[in-house]
């Protein structure tokens, strides 16, 4: 297995996710070198005046063949056709992992049509925020935070195990390897019910005075409804099986309270409010 | 008009938000003098070991007397019983305030009933946070943050003056007065539903080892689900009406929401989704 030190990691996209896997890279390791590319130069450049990164391509095909390491930080329909148009240009032995939010497309398609000399090891980084944009990379921390890992079939076990030692090392806590329809699953309701959640409770109230009445839930259960629109669009509709059945899910526990506060039940209520407290105490 | 360094204001109740308002005042009035009764002899003599309270009462009926302002930092249901327990104990010229989460009951009652010598000026201070009791209280903290007031027609204009004086003293940033009615209906949105929500979200899922696929925004967005059981029971049911109506209004976006995801209709959802996102960033 190669040494993390010796490593050259090409990032594709330096957005808020790419150029936080490019901080946290620097921060944490100070041999292995970072390559990126962008299609906005200005981004790369800034990138690399501040010394986040080494070298910068304003051609991905220029900086594919020299990395060990590829991390595709894009939107994820992007993913596909980045991988078809610069296939034949990664070096053998080289690794590939991407950081979208949904996973059985990708992980169909790398299984089929990948070249058997490299490895595509899709990935998902619990860290993202309402943010986008290099930008806010710098306040974009890994520490502590969650990564699924979805392993292809073919996966080497060495360069999985590399793959998660670097992600260890810049700071996640805990990663989960799981199948791609049980992240799917899943993400629909950690994460894009959430985002549809606080989008609703935006939408639904056109009097934006009413922050006067507010306390702390309705900012935090709402911040993530400043979400980057064509990229949660995207999640939304690839994942639209999982997501309206987690949408229902919600739904059907929503209208159980309504009708008993509806009905004054505060005795089935109470008792139901101190499950979901009790349960939420221990999911910290 | 009193001077606030004169004043004797006495707390009804140390919890999170009496234990609160008791460091808040200590902190940023140095003179007044800060009186308190809890029913839990053990916290009244933890703040007074402290220093956070000048002066304890194991029983209220002695405190009230003695009082300018008397705070009433106890469920909204136990406000009523208080102040027709203690009616005739408070000296005149009193002001009254507290700090529950629905107004119509208590706003009607004390038009009515209170003596024509004090005052109650009913309040919602919107600070709370998922935690209660007073030793989380240090922790609760009202920099920056919103104060509803709904005055009686009765109410002195110097004591209004007086009372928000105190509540901008010790960090509050905005104070909006309004009716009963206004206050009860838009803090079933701001407050209220998003409780519900945060509840049917842990409700639904049977799966407490899901946090394994969280990156943030389930947690921020149930956080409050850790409430404080009774006390919410209280406000949904007395506020059922708006709250109701408040649940339904988010369900219909929800559901339109639902529908477009379902559909893939993706140009529709976008638009939708991008004015959430803008109108979302003018209420920062």
């Amino acid at each position: 297995m190669k040494n993390i030190d010796d490593l050259k990691i090409g990032i594709v996209g330096l957005g808020l996710m790419g150029g936080a896997f490019a901080i946290s890279l620097r921060k944490s390791n100070k041999h292995l070198k970072i390559l990126a590319y962008d299609i906005d130069n200005k981004v790369l450049e800034l990138a690399k005046s501040k010394n986040i990164i080494d070298e910068l391509f304003y051609d991905a095909g220029k900086m594919v063949p020299k990395c060990n390491i590829v991390f595709l930080c894009i939107n994820p329909k992007d993913v596909l056709e980045f991988m078809d148009k610069w296939m034949e240009s990664f070096s053998p032995g080289t690794i590939i992992t991407d950081i979208g939010g949904c996973k059985r497309k990708i992980f169909e398609k790398m299984e089929t049509t990948l070249r058997d000399d490299i490895d595509f090891i899709p990935g998902h980084p619990m860290a993202g925020n309402e943010n986008s944009g290099f930008l806010h990379a710098e306040k974009c921390n890994f520490n502590g935070k969650n990564y699924i890992l979805v392993p292809l079939k073919r996966n080497k076990p060495d360069n999985l195990n590399l793959l998660k030692q670097l992600i260890y090392s810049i700071g996640f806590k805990r990663i989960t390897e799981t199948t791609a329809e049980d992240h799917d699953n899943k993400i629909a309701f950690t994460s894009q019910l959430c985002h549809v959640i606080a989008s609703a409770l935006i939408d639904c109230e056109p009097n934006t005075e009413i922050t006067k009445f507010g306390g702390g839930s309705f900012e935090d259960l709402t911040r993530i409804a400043m979400l980057n629109v064509s990229m949660w669009t995207e999640l939304f509709i690839e994942n639209n099986d999982y997501l309206v059945e987690r949408i229902e899910q919600f739904e059907s526990s929503l209208d159980k309270l309504k009708i008993l506060i509806a009905e004054s039940k505060s005795k089935t209520l109470s008792d139901i409010l101190g499950n979901v407290r009790n349960r939420r105490i221990t999911m910290e």
